[in-house]
């Protein structure tokens, strides 16, 4: 087999609108954040395959021959289940029953790379992303892996012709197997956003990719409260069964900002982009924040990255789960607002967030020129 | 005709729930507010009719001669009409469109004093409430001299004896005329809350008085930042022109709001109260505030009220027209919690604003004997 040398990157994924209200059956809008993964896949004729994973102090290599056993058991499954992953904690010597995000990430790459290659390589990954923040950097580590395999052994092709759909179809399922050893029972929304990037509508288990979305700049701030997914989830539905008539309808309303939102994106990419469009979708940021604190996941934290892009005239919504974790703030284009970016992150900084000027709706999966990346992701890239 | 000297006290209005919504058919929760305006009738033979308003700097004599005209006018005319108030109006020199406090206070005495009384005196009246600040001070007023003339004049009984629903009937409508010339077209809220105190539920133009609910204190903020009724007002009708799919729903949850906290507030009268009913009148003032910053009335003296009150673990909402006027604080009773009053208040004079520990749901319009006024009160009223 020949073996091409590639490098991949993968974008991680907010939720523009409709968190929470999706678990009860409303739309929610997941955009692309371009806070990247990237993946170097490098072949190597020493009988070794290494992983490096600096962002989770991760640096693991095997002889060619170890994992032999493991391909022929692969081989004999149907499909990715209890039992193969069993095998596959068992090859890294992991018996409790939860995963860290570095035995994860391991299993996730066993399971693709047995799937679709076989030789001897290095993998290296350095992310942009923050870690278990919600912003789906499992997925776009997944889906780094998947697009690395299948593009380094042929099965798509190279970075001078862009991936057509088949070609992206067949990454995304890949990734979404990653996905399931990451995450058990993923929704499937991070590994699409991942792959197709722009913005999906995802409504009662099915997502639909919008076709075309403006990009749109923000900034991203990391609070750095832990928060446990599954306890808020737990608390929205708590707290709709302690007051159903009063929450139903803050459900349906939150329904109606993300029908709103996709209606104005879907406008600004057919007609000239106005200070208006800018209003309404900082219009419609305040109100789902109002709408999220009332479904009982605010957080101070929240409240407090609200205030501070406030005084500066910026809108700002959690993003995911809520009771701290990740906000976004709307930024308008250069060209229509005052720079008001530095000053708002240097506050965030002082107040102990991190933050990041980034983009949502931005490209998915893309194969690179090791020249057209910023040169210290190379370096980190290459370091090892 | 025997005229009996006498003091009266009615109690301002807040609305707990459902500020703007009622505008939209929805249910709103009036309460007495127990910030009372305080009125002593003193009979004089000297043929002077005099009324001392300090709160408002207006201190007014006639000679009963020069009443007289006016008396044989208003005996001529069938109802309170637009006639009438300019007669009224030309009487006390005023030819302008808009009426100032002052003025309007002395038409409402004059009609009022006119159709029930006619010998001399000297009222004098003190407010505990602020003026303006949409707590029902001018219809406090207007239930005072209702109930002052009709028991001086013997129509209704002495303080000795409670007054029944036909007397409250009476008091009210006369309230009811007084608002009309100091509103033009008052929804008649104000003068039955200063009328039967308690709660009241008003929807779709009906007025219902709850028969009992639990008195409540709560902390009053006047953050004295000025506001339009009718800006505001217009301003909830352009956003849910503006965005009628996320906003109907809002509406529909205050509603909701009204409606759970009208029940627990019953329950409380026939149950042991528990720190869960107010960890659920709580739950209902965050949520609505939360609601009135989505509908477009907030304000950001409003939020540092919310703010300030939230750090003593205490929770705050508007209350009336919002877009800054006055907030209300919700205290535990002082068994249930450590005492944080003081320091609340004291914080939130730091900011600016005025502060009164006080309660809802006490009784309407009361007789005293002087003894029974405190000592401050009886000295104001006394010095005129």
């Amino acid at each position: 087999m020949e073996v091409r040398d590639c490098l991949i990157s993968a974008p991680g994924k907010a939720i523009l609108h409709g968190e929470h209200a999706v678990v009860h059956g409303k739309v929610a809008l997941a955009v692309s954040l371009n806070l990247r993964t990237y993946l170097q896949l490098k072949a190597r004729s020493d009988g070794k395959v290494c992983i490096n994973l600096p962002n989770i102090d991760t640096f693991v290599c095997w002889e060619l021959s170890e994992l032999k056993q493991l391909t022929s058991f692969l081989r004999e499954m149907q499909r990715l289940d209890a039992e193969l992953v069993k095998r596959l904690r068992e090859f890294i010597g992991v018996t409790n029953g939860n995963l860290d995000s570095s035995t994860s990430a391991i299993l996730a790459f066993l399971y693709i790379y047995l799937s679709l290659f076989g030789s001897g390589l290095t993998v290296s990954v350095w992310s942009e992303l923050p870690t278990g923040a919600g912003l789906g950097s499992s997925a776009a580590y997944s889906v780094c892996l998947a697009a690395a395999f299948l593009c380094a052994t042929g099965n798509i092709p190279t970075p001078l012709k862009e991936w057509c759909q088949e070609d992206l179809e067949l990454i995304n399922s890949w990734a979404f197997q990653g996905e399931k050893i990451i995450h058990g029972n993923p929704s499937g929304v991070d590994n699409a956003v991942g792959t197709w990037g722009g913005m999906l509508r995802f409504l009662a288990g099915k997502i639909i990719p919008l076709s075309r979305v403006p990009l749109l700049r923000i900034l991203l701030t990391n609070t750095k409260v832990p928060r446990s997914t599954k306890v808020l989830v737990a608390r929205v539905k708590d707290k709709i069964n302690k007051f159903p008539s009063i929450m139903i309808p803050v459900l349906d309303s939150v329904d109606a900002i993300s029908c709103t939102c996709e209606k104005v994106l879907t406008e600004m990419t057919c007609e000239p982009i106005t200070g208006d469009h800018y209003n309404i979708l900082e219009e419609l940021i305040d109100i789902n924040q109002h709408h999220l604190n009332v479904i009982g996941v605010g957080h101070p934290s929240l409240d407090t990255l609200c205030q501070v892009t406030a005084a500066r005239g910026l809108h700002s919504k959690l993003t995911g789960a809520g009771g701290g974790g990740c906000g976004i703030t709307l930024l308008r284009p250069v060209i229509l607002s005052p720079s008001v970016e530095a000053g708002t992150m240097k506050d965030l900084r002082d107040c102990g967030y991190d933050c990041w000027e980034t983009s949502i709706g931005g490209p998915g999966v893309q194969q690179h020129f090791p020249s057209s990346v910023k040169e210290e992701i190379m370096e980190v890239l290459n370091r090892y």
